[in-house]
């Protein structure tokens, strides 16, 4: 499948930072929220071809869960039931995730893409599963390369009925018992470097069970070997079911001109895919928060981004990314309606 | 004057952890946010004695403006005039920081603590005038003890209105042009430190700026020597009207049993001032973000404090406390609204 994305063009930059600089402020002096307003603005224009206003519009975060083989080797703090009664939690309104989205304003959908134990029938879960486990990926492709095709549409399919009800921004979660270690696989197969420098935490095993990871990771890149060259092949040997969609869904949600708000470890590493798959997704992501995971930050640099927030969070979920759309907010309010030195008749010095 | 603040107790700290670590999260999986749910539990058990819910009632902004006279040396970007038509910009709603209080919610209210062109007394601006300019500090007391003392009378009586209507949480933001110079001069006195480890580029001066600075702060300390060993003396030998209110209303908030918003680096010199005259303040602090001018890092360690966003603000106006009010939000509604793991029915594997 391809992706058919518009390259985000410089050519409405000097009217976008003339607009930033003449806001009664001195230059530069609302830091990162100028650098977002700008990233935002240069997505707008391409599209609207005019830099006066901003709009955020009916912000989506959608939860991919997955369940992963490679949890069954004890990876996680947690065995893979857990990814099923957090999806329940989810559809019924108790996680983290669902207060700070009715909080903050995100319309929020759950999407089960693969999980262990399908959720109850009556559970407000979209279905778009591509099996009920991924392979263990030190010992096999965690899915075939058609698993990771279907996923994509199915994705894409999905970010084209969110814009067609009026949102043009995206962001998502994740939840997966075992898909950090699938993440550090991925991190440490495009970036190039060892399990040891990959692998961390998660959500808080002991020290233990991080090297019980790194050797399965370590095990994972030794088996598929040359097939990691290829960011589809990436996919299916190392993803999960909701690290594909996701993936697919960022792919898609670039193909809309919509802006995505990129979350932590889990989706960083779905995002640096989308990037090898087509380099021109990236112009259209915001990087919301730099994980407690170790890796995550190893992430951002290798990216050269800069993330909004950096609150120590290692939840998931899309957490971190439900928390910035604040600063996002921010960043569209403040160009969109702060007086300018001329309107305010305060004396422009610089 | 003596403020009676009531040493926040660490009574209630085990019910308070554990309805925390009950939440379908792994253990401090939300980082920030639970040091900051705690912090806002310990105030309000102490008040309500009981550690089930939070409350965030009416936010409320207080900007205080007042003018230097270390202005008139050259050590900012604009002049003094600029002050008077910031605070005319805030009392119109131009100014970043009116969008952001639109924005957030916060209420917003603007104090003239004395500044060199009086507003017009059409605008919606609270009179709190201390003088129209406080003298350079490197060449006399900026202002006598007695304009502190009035200045902390005057803050108090604001705060206890605002508490009146029904608020418990506070914010200020500054708006004095010179006033990073006075702030430097401040965190040298209280950190006993030299001008060149604290004075920066403010809002964005040129080196030779930095260097004159640096200058008229070391003349500053050489000239009130000894007296700076006492808070009030650093107050009325360095501060300015602003500083001063500022001071007087983080102490007289903390005496109402209210939060405190810690804004940027003069906010926080502000706050260092407070803590050394009544040491129980500081537990009644949130820090909000961590600014761009250079000292300001530097405060945060000595206080040992981690404030909630890093964003390279450098404005000033309480911007960078105004935008941490959604994390303090979602702080108090995780705390409040996620399911445990027995409502929820998830396990719980720790």
């Amino acid at each position: 499948m391809t992706f058919t994305i518009q390259t985000v063009s410089s050519q409405f930059d000097q009217q976008i930072q003339a607009k930033v600089d003449g806001k009664t402020k001195p230059l530069g002096a609302l830091g990162q929220l100028e650098a977002t307003a700008k990233s935002l603005a240069r997505v707008q224009a391409m599209v609207t071809k005019q830099v006066d206003s901003l709009v955020i519009s009916q912000p989506n975060l959608i939860i991919f869960a997955g369940d992963h083989g490679v949890a069954s080797e004890g990876v996680s703090i947690a065995p893979s039931e857990v990814t099923g009664q957090m999806v329940a939690n989810f559809a019924t309104g108790g996680a983290a995730i669902n207060v700070f989205c009715r909080q903050l304003g995100w319309q929020l959908n759950v999407v089960d893409a693969g999980i262990l134990h399908e959720p109850a029938a009556s559970l407000n879960v979209i279905k778009q599963r591509l099996g009920c486990i991924t392979q263990p990926l030190h010992q096999a492709p965690a899915m075939t390369l058609a698993s990771v095709e279907q996923g994509f549409a199915m994705a894409r399919n999905l970010i084209k009925q969110t814009k067609e009800k009026g949102s043009n921004l995206v962001a998502f979660g994740e939840m997966g018992i075992g898909n950090t270690t699938s993440a550090s696989a991925i991190m440490a197969a495009i970036m190039q470097i060892s399990a040891q420098e990959t692998v961390g935490k998660g959500t808080g095993v002991s020290d233990d069970v991080v090297l019980k990871k790194q050797k399965v990771v370590a095990q994972a890149l030794e088996l598929h070997g040359d097939k990691l060259t290829d960011p589809m092949q990436i996919l299916a040997c190392l993803g999960g079911f909701e690290i594909v969609q996701i993936t697919g869904a960022m792919l898609a949600a670039a193909e809309e001109n919509m802006h995505i708000l990129v979350d932590g470890f889990i989706c960083t590493a779905a995002a640096m895919i989308a990037i090898q798959i087509n380099p021109a997704v990236k112009n259209y992501m915001i990087f919301a928060h730099c994980s407690g995971e170790q890796g995550h930050q190893k992430m951002l640099q290798w990216l050269a981004v800069e993330p909004l927030l950096d609150l120590g969070l290692r939840l998931g979920e899309g957490t971190g990314a439900a928390l910035a759309l604040p600063l996002i907010q921010a960043a569209a309010a403040f160009y969109n309606d702060m007086a300018s030195f001329e309107q305010a008749e305060v004396t422009n010095v610089l």
